[in-house]
Parts: structure tokens; C-alpha cells; sequence
């Protein structure tokens, strides 16, 4: 190995810099090899858009949010558009383009979607070593992902802001949280937090057993609610047609669920959306740790040339699973385990009448 | 002076319990006085909700968020609401029950219905000292008002946060902040943030302008934008209804401006709607030493007879003003001002073409 | 099981109100359970000190540090002070009182002694189920314990703000932080942080690796540098006595380090000792879910009378093993493990030359 | 004017990012004016270490803490260090070299230091326009320095965290923050943070007074206190040599407080030193507006041609002063102010008796 690339694939996620820079620094420091960043996600190597990543260039991105690297949803290179809405498969270009740049291997950070591609350019010869990253921390081949617990801490702190005027002020507030297919977001941070109600797409709510809660809180002496929505969640029997579609496009289920409930309940209802705020900034202390891990792991084993694994946690263990194994294996909230059960233990309703 | 009543009216705000804490502390401390907190604004003083306030009952709330006394929008007792849409007159119930309470004096902190309710009061004869607080700074009579800069620290903590993102994911970030009538969260935060489009209540914005200023950047090499927008904004001509009534009333201009330039911008665009998260948790520092000013000086008013008057800031110095100037006099973001100005210096657009 | 006693013992960590609400919810709600909040740890069980611990006196402690209970580390019964600096064994007293006062089991959340009690008083016939409680993580019989993670966000929060110091002003920044047997908060928040230099119990130091990195370093062209140090670092060959007691009794080990490089090096130095602002305040979101799960695995645990058990959590199972397997195994960092490899990669260094 | 330098001289302060980004945008969109980055405060003019500022080079500074130009105390050029402790006058080579460089003016951003400088260099002819930086906020000229909010913040912050423990498990905490001579930070973060006895400089302290306080309130059932101490604070007729001058240098006064009340009081005495905590890091929103608007209005000075002015905010207005006033008067607290008087009607105690 002498030339390795470096590229981050898909959404934002906090903790993309503290992995860049572990990564390539055990590269250059403990292997001597020389490291090229990959601007844009695949499409970077298509275009041969590549800068080189020195201790020097590298310096001081480790609490930034962000890439260093940029980053796009456009570059799929099996699928590459190329105008009226149609694609053509450019994998032999960027083959080419990894052999022109004389790059040895890759490491690529990136969610499902760059899993994926990784793991079809290993199939057709290139060496490749995967990160995963998703913000959701909905794969099950690793206990957590990077940027999950900051985007739970920032969705708490505002849960905390949101308790001190729902209790003085009577309100209903509605928090939305990112979570398109998993809710671990809403479920951590309304637990963190100390929510009332938590809806999340693992389990289907009933606008009845929310406005229940309400009117049960109220009879004991709390006139107040905080529901936690991740944006994925769902009404029993599918999503009803509130909401017009650019509205729906950007978030805003959180507006949905204040139509569903609000002609029964007296209390007045407010609604946040937090949106990417979730997503950027500055990751908290337990990510750049894990990422900063998951830079340093994937490094060795591009050294150890171990391509087509893809470095994972489990405990407190840094270990590597196949990238194929991960990608196939999503991991959604279980309605029956230990912390859905924790949270009915703490009285949070889930919206489904238990 | 034997006893002294404290209220709360209105909305949230950070550092209400920081003036009643403040003010309790002084009455009894430095004069001796009893305090009683009276709970709902001026609702409780027709239903004669009262709690002692003593040192240890007060103890511990200085940087809690929302109001030891709680609070409502309904108390107005000269329009009591009695159902069917119907109001009455109950003044006089209000003035009996304060002095069978045996309320010598009461202090009310709130903003502009509750200063007016005061004033209207003081008419009639109950000795008032009034504490203003609006989360928006819309009042000419003080520099500041607490709680203003907490609203402007966490709308900047979102900027920063969709900064990083924006930057490395060509966005467009729309962040939705409070301020009705109006601009100055939006203003101070998108100056402390760097965003390069404010849009203010203020200044009607034209969306072509927005577009202008988007594909200038991007000719710049800046293929992202951040705009702060207040609840308030308004296109040139009047605001035009994309929104369905019930998300506009639950905020939601954001998705407005979204749908107005959305067909004219490559960059792909993601919506924030801060909402309440302003107005509650912890006041910053600044605002918890506003706050303890303005209590400890709305308490030597007391004690010194001087009733109609409402506590001010200026400069470093805390003043006095009469309730009645004061409540006539709203402050609203000057366009021609030095901050607006400084704005358009370092780059931001207001949407006005200018 | 009619009623359950519940106690805090030892030094603060961010965590302890978030495990009391858990397991008197938990309590309460799924089994019926009367909850009995022990004041002062162990002590509170020989004076009697107790309060009804309900669904309504519980209400918003999980944000807050510090413990509702109130704590002290006076408390062990069996070697209780009585003045003159001797001690009698109360452990009978204990028991009659636990007796007298309905108590049918207790649930302990304390540190390495408190676990000791629980154990003997298990052994005596007292129904006991345990939490482990200690912000420095080194317990080997769970992954992580709550408060640490919050530990490492304060400490890693004051890297980050040294560091845009000490990269413009040259200076050589030292980080005090708490760790007397274990050095995982200086390890977890000197890597967070991007610490050139992290010092720990487990690894003692030299002088002059210090006095060759920062010149190393110079050389580079970093004229600065953080160095993280916790508070039981040594010197290879035992701790010399530069301090005077008093000052080391408070802590301080950071002037030590000073003064051991002091002469050699060109760049000033400056030093912070972040002492208790590491165990006190708000638990992250991280530690408010562990300890939330915690309390509810503590109130199972009872309910299924599996006493002499305490609750852990390894990977993201929460489990439970016997306080005594607990008690004997420390956690320490392994000089030749995972981490401290991820941070020698990193280019930190140890001062233990390597 | 064609091309203008602009230097940061002295100690860290958050917010110089900011006025530099400010100033240099104001100049370069506004006027046209070509601006250069002195780098290490006036040592760069005298070694030439110059950096051409543009839009792109100062993009994203805004919320950095440190000063991209770097910057030192050692660059007095009317008394330049040579060696052997002996200093010689360089000011002919630095007005040669500012010529040379073609600099038509400079916009000098520091403290009391660099302002004399600024002054001095104005009297040779060089027109010079400064912007006042003192984390102390101890400048008569103006109302407040940026950065002086953000370190109170930090400390505040800190209080907050000492706070729970304190009152969970019976500790006197002292906290020591920054102020040699002026005791601003101290003053603002202790009643921002609820603290019990505050120590500065301008009101020298007893120790028997701090003992009395903690015992009172112990007989009220507090069996805690906050101290929070200037590192300036000064016993009533001058500091006793407690501390070993090497400690004393890097901080440490609070051990010094703590020797002086240890023997007298029960409780456990627990120590943190801030340091330069409060010196680094983000500044906050209120800090990088009020960096802003002075940056900006430095620049707009400048193309007015006002030379030898500094600017300044009064309430809410930007203003300017001659920089030969501002630098004669220094601004302490004043023992008799309200802040010091709303201080005494919350309960906290000076140590001095009163």
C-alpha cells in the first residue's frame, strides 16, 4: 500500500472530521502511506477531484461538524444521472480513475447507500475498507454509529427547554426529530428528556391514545405534555393526507399530529422542528471518541489488507463485520425490548393504547 | 408596606424566576416586607391563588426556566372570559380580593397586556410596579430585556449547528425564530451565526432577491446559504397564502419561504422551526443578572412608594419609567440603523434588493 | 415486597436523580411498591432520616444533578464515628431500624464502599439489590457507569476552549481533571479534545518526554500544546514533593507538572484544575438514559427478589451480576489496549517515552 | 487609503475572530481598501510577517475563538526585548517597515498595552485606530469589551455544576476566576450563578468574615457555599504568603482561601482553578455582535480618516474616543454601585463585614 483515498457518502453526520483525521493520521504516522482526500462522495472519483491530506491539512477538524471532504447524494457511480432523469452505469471510469490516481485502496464513510457501492467496487476488484455512518444508528452490525448520541443530545436539550414552558404555561409541545425508518432518535431523546409520549415508525399511534394521555395527565394535576415525534412515524392503518406535499417534503409531521389531537384537547399545542440542526455542529465528546476509533481501526485494517470489512463497535470492543453482512441488516426499536419497556415503566405512552 | 404580591403574565420567557427570586429576596431581606406569589397572572387574584414566598421556598429557582408562579394569556380582568365567546368586566372582584388578601402592593412582570392591565389598575388606586419582559426586546423604554439574549443564544447554537452542514452538503438552511412584529432574534442571531439572509417583519422581502442572492454565492464558489428568518417576515406586497391556516398557526413560515424560491434553486433546501425551544430552559448569564437587577429594583420601588413606574435598563443602569410611556412605545429593528447596517457590511441580504 | 427503601452514597456523579426516579417509577407503576427515599446514604438508615418518595415528590429531578437523597461519606455502619477518631460497628441498629421502619429491601446506588456495605448487609439478611455509581468508570463489571461520559464532556469542553488559546498565543495549556486510580476521563477527554499529551495513573511519566514532545513539536511549527493530566498521575519512581500538602490535598497536581517542565521549556504556561465542576450539574443525554435504565433494571431486580445482585450494562444490554464479583474487580486503563493505541496513533503522548 | 493592516496584540479574548472578519469585510466591500494580517500583534511589523486578508481567507472565523493573526505579549517596539533582560527602540524600523509594506493605516485590536502602543505609533504620524480587548471588562471608556460576557458565561456555567454537589453533599466549592486588578468576572458569574460570598479585589475580605457567613448558614440549614474568588482578591491588609511563589504565578489564589477558613469550618473545602478556560473558546452570541459592530465601525473609522479614536459601545449605540482617554482610565467595580448592592440584597456576603 503507498497511496490510500479517503471518502465520506451521503447526509451529514457529526464525527465525519474526527474519522478523516484518525484515519489518515495512523496512516501516515504508523504506516507511512500516503493519504488523498476524495471530495464529494463517489462522484469525487470521477472527476478526479482529490486534495492531499497532510498532518498539516488535517490540523484542527477534529470537533469541527461537517466533511472536510463535501459530500453529495448524487454519486452513484452504477446509477450516475446524467440528465432528463436518466443514469448510466460509470464504475469503469472511476476503476480507471482509482488506477490513474494510483490509489491502492479506499475508505469510505459513508450510510447505506455508500455501504452498498463500496461493497459492489470490492466485488470488481478495488480494495475497500467501509465506515459506517447514519445519524438514525439503525444498522445492527454495530452497537452504535458516530453522530447518533450528538444528534440525541441536541434533541434533548431542546426537550429540556421545551419542559420548563410546557409545565409553567400549560401547553402541549410536539418536538419532531429526524428518524425517517427508525425512531432511536425520538426514543432516546424523549427518555433523556423526560417526555410524556414518544411516536415513532416501530409502533403505529392512534390520535385517540395520545389525546387520552393528555386528558389522564390532567386529571392527576399535570397540565402540560411533551411528545416527542420522529418525522418516519405513522398513524395505525398509514399516514392520512394532511399535509400538502412540499410541506411534507421538508418535515413537518410534527403538524400532522397537532391536527390529529388538537379539536379534542383544550390545552394550547406548539410545535418545533428541529431539522438538520440535529445533523451539524460540533460532535459531543462520546462520537469524536468513537469515530476517532473507527478512523484509526479502518486504517489498520487497510495496513493489514483486510478489504470488504467494515469497522464496527460492540461493548466497549472495536471490531470489523464484512461490509455485505452490515448492509443487509437494518436495526429498528423493538416494541417489546428493554428500552421500550423502560420507557413504559417511566409512564411514556406510545401512542398505541398500552 | 406589610405585603407585597408578585405575579407573572403572558408567554414564556428565561429569567422570570430570577426577578421573582430577586425581588422576594429584597422585600424580606432588606425591608422586611411579606412576599406572596400569586399563581396564573392576574387570573389568581380572582381566584385568590396565593402562595407564601419565603427564602426556602424560593430557593433554587434562579436558573430554572418558565415561572415558579405559573401563568396564562386568559387572566385579563377587565375582559374575563365567561364562555360562548363572551367577556366581563371583574375589576372589582380583582381589587376586593386583593385586599381581603391583604396585598399592600403587587409587582407584575409581563409584557405589553399585562403592563396595560397594570396601568389600568393603578388608576384605580392598587399600588403597581411593573417589571417588563417580552422574549422579542420590542419595547423602547429599556436598552434590554432579559430573556432576549437566552432566545438569541439557542437561535445561534442552531445556526452554527446547520452551518457546518450546509457548508459540506450545498444546502439551502432555512431557520424559522420567533419575533411576530418584530425582528431582532432573527437580526442578533443571524449576525452571531453568519447567515447570509435575514428576513425581518422590518423589511418585506421579495423572493427574487433571495434567488439573486443564492446564485450569486454560488457563483462565488459558495454553494450553500443560511436564512434566518423571523415568525413575522413579509413579502413586498403582503404575505400571500401557501400555508394552510392551522400550520401557520403553529409557525411554519419557513416552508413559505421555502416554496418561494424552491423552483429557482438547484441547491436542495431543509427547514428548521426553532419554536418554543426559545423561550424556555436556562436564562444565560447576562439575562440572570438582567433579571436580578430588574427584581432587585422593581422591590425598591416598593419600598420607596414609587408605584406606576416599570424598571428599565440603560446603558449599565437600571432606571425607572412611568408604566403608562412605556407601554406606548414599541422598538422595532431600524432599517437604517448601525446594526442593520453592520449586517449589510459583512454580506447578508435582507431580500430587499438593496 | 410492600416497601422499598432507596439510598445514595459517596461523591456526587450527574445520574443519581435520573436512577431514584427510575426505580421508584418503575416501582410505584408496574408493581405497586411503597418507595422510601434514605437520606445521607447509610447514615439515614441509624437516624431514621426518611421521606415518602412518590410519583408527585419525584417529579422533575432527571435533569438535575446532585441527588435528591442528599448524600455523605460518613455513613458506614460497621465503622460508624463516634468522635475521637474512633469508630463502634451500628450495623445492629441499622437493622432494627430497617425493621422498625417497614423497609423490606433497599436498592443502593453508591461507589466502591458503598457496594462493600450493601454486600455485608446482604450477608446479614438484608434484602439488597445495587447501582454502581462512579464518575470514573472503573468498575470492570459494567462497560461504562453513568456520570462518566458527562465527566468527559465537561473536561473535553475545556480542551477545546484551551486549545484556540494555546494555538495563538504559544502557550503550553494543563488540564487538571479527576481520575485518582484510573485515568479514563483524561484519556477519553485528552482524545476527544486533540490533547498532544494526556498523563495518567497507569502510565507513569517522565520529565523530559514531556520537555522532547513540546520541542518536538516546536520543531513542527506547533507552538503549543494541551496537555491533560489526572489528578493521581506519577512520575515514574513515585510522585516528588513539589506541593505542599495543602494543595494537594485539594488537588493540584497540574502545578506539579509545571514546575517539572518549567525550566526546560520556552513557551508560559497556564493551568486549570477543573476539580468538582466535573461531577456536579446536568447529566448528558448518554447518562440520563443509562441511569434511567439502570433504575428501572434496579426495581426488577427486586420485584424478582434477585438480591445481592447489581445492575450493568454491557454492550447495549442491560444485565445484572453479583455485587460481589463486582467489588473485587477494578477497571484500569490498559497501557497496551485499544484506546491507548488509538491515541498513540494520534501522535499522543504518554510521557513515558514511547 | 489603498491598503490597511490590521493586528491583535496582548491576552486570548473570544471575539477577536470576529472583529477582524468585520473589519476586513467592511473595508474590502464597502471602501475597496486592500487589508493585511499583522501577524503576532506589532512583532509582526517589525519582522514583516504579513498575510493578505480576503473574503475567502476569512471565511468561517467568525465563531473561532484564538485570533488568526496569533499574537504575543513580547512585541513592544519602543521597548524591544534583545536579550539579557535589556530591551532598545525599534519604532524607526516598524514605521519604516509599515512604509515599506505599503500600509496606510492600521486598525490595532488590544488591550491596555497595545492601546498605549497604538497611541505612541498615532503621535509618530502613523494613523492608527484601535479596538479596545479586555476579557476584565476594566475599561472606563466603554460600556462593555467583548469577550467579557463569554468568560462570564464559562464561569457561570462552572458555578452551576458546583451548585448541585455543593447542596447534595454538604462542601464548601471555590471557584477561582480570571480578574487581577478588577473583579467584573467574579461579580457577574456569582450572581449569575447564585453563589454565597464573592471575593475581588476592590473589597478586601476577611477570613473570619467567610467563616461567619458559612456558619450562618448552617444554623439557617444550608449546609453548603459557593465562593467565588478573583484570582486578584486581596485579604484586608494584603495578601500573606501562603502559596509558594511558583503556584502563585499560574493562579491558585482559591488555595490561598482555602488555608485561610479551613481549621474553622466542618465542612469539606473543594477547590477549582478556571484559568484560561474562560479566555478561549466560541464567544458567544451577545460577544460575536458586540466584535461585529466594533470591527465594522473600526473599518468605517478608518475611511472617515478619524485616526487616534477607539471604538466603544454606550447602551445600544457604537461610538468613538479619543484612544488617549480611553487608555488613562481603568474601570473597577465600585463597592457602592448597584451591582454590589443588588448583590448584598440577594445574601451574598464580600467577606468584608458588612
Amino acid at each position: 500500500m503507498q497511496r490510500i483515498g479517503i471518502l465520506t457518502g451521503g447526509g451529514d453526520c457529526p464525527g465525519l472530521n474526527a474519522v478523516i483525521r484518525a484515519a489518515a493520521r495512523t496512516l501516515i504516522r504508523d504506516y507511512d502511506i500516503d493519504v488523498v482526500g476524495i471530495q464529494l462522495g463517489f462522484e469525487g472519483l470521477l472527476t478526479k477531484s482529490c486534495v492531499a491530506l497532510t498532518l498539516e491539512s488535517i490540523r484542527g477538524i477534529l470537533p469541527k461538524g461537517g466533511t472536510l471532504l463535501r459530500t453529495t447524494n448524487r454519486g452513484n457511480p452504477f446509477e450516475f444521472p446524467v440528465g432528463d432523469g436518466r443514469c448510466e452505469d460509470r464504475s469503469s471510469t472511476l476503476i480507471d480513475n482509482i488506477h490513474e490516481l494510483g490509489i491502492d485502496g479506499v475508505i469510505a464513510i459513508g450510510g447505506d447507500g455508500t455501504l452498498k457501492i463500496a461493497q459492489r467496487l470490492c466485488d470488481m476488484g478495488i480494495p475497500m475498507v467501509a465506515v459506517p455512518k447514519t445519524i438514525d444508528n439503525d444498522l445492527a452490525a454495530t452497537d452504535y454509529t458516530f453522530g447518533f448520541h450528538t444528534a440525541v443530545a441536541v434533541a434533548t436539550e431542546a426537550v429540556d427547554r421545551l419542559h420548563t414552558t410546557a409545565a409553567s404555561h400549560d401547553r402541549v409541545m410536539i418536538l419532531e426529530v429526524m428518524g425517517r425508518n427508525a425512531g432511536w432518535i425520538a426514543l432516546y431523546a424523549g427518555i433523556a428528556g423526560g417526555a410524556d409520549i414518544i411516536l415513532i415508525p416501530e409502533i403505529p399511534y392512534q390520535p385517540e391514545n395520545i389525546v387520552k394521555m393528555v386528558q389522564g395527565r390532567e386529571r392527576e394535576g399535570a397540565n402540560f405534555d411533551i411528545i416527542v415525534v420522529a418525522e418516519g412515524a405513522k398513524r395505525v392503518g398509514g399516514q392520512e393526507a394532511y399535509l400538502d406535499k412540499a410541506t411534507r417534503r421538508l418535515g413537518g409531521i410534527a403538524y400532522q399530529v397537532a391536527a390529529d389531537i388538537a379539536e379534542q384537547i383544550d390545552l394550547e399545542i406548539r410545535v418545533t422542528v428541529l431539522g438538520h440542526v440535529q445533523r451539524g455542529g460540533s460532535p459531543i465528546a462520546f462520537d469524536r471518541i468513537l469515530a476517532s476509533r473507527f478512523g484509526k481501526a479502518a486504517a489498520d485494517l487497510v495496513a493489514q489488507k483486510k478489504f470488504g470489512e467494515m469497522v464496527a463497535v460492540r461493548g466497549d470492543d472495536i471490531v470489523s463485520v464484512p461490509i455485505r453482512d452490515a448492509v443487509s441488516r437494518p436495526k429498528y426499536v423493538d416494541p417489546d425490548g428493554n428500552l421500550v419497556a423502560t420507557a413504559r415503566s417511566l409512564g411514556i405512552s406510545f401512542g398505541d393504547g398500552r
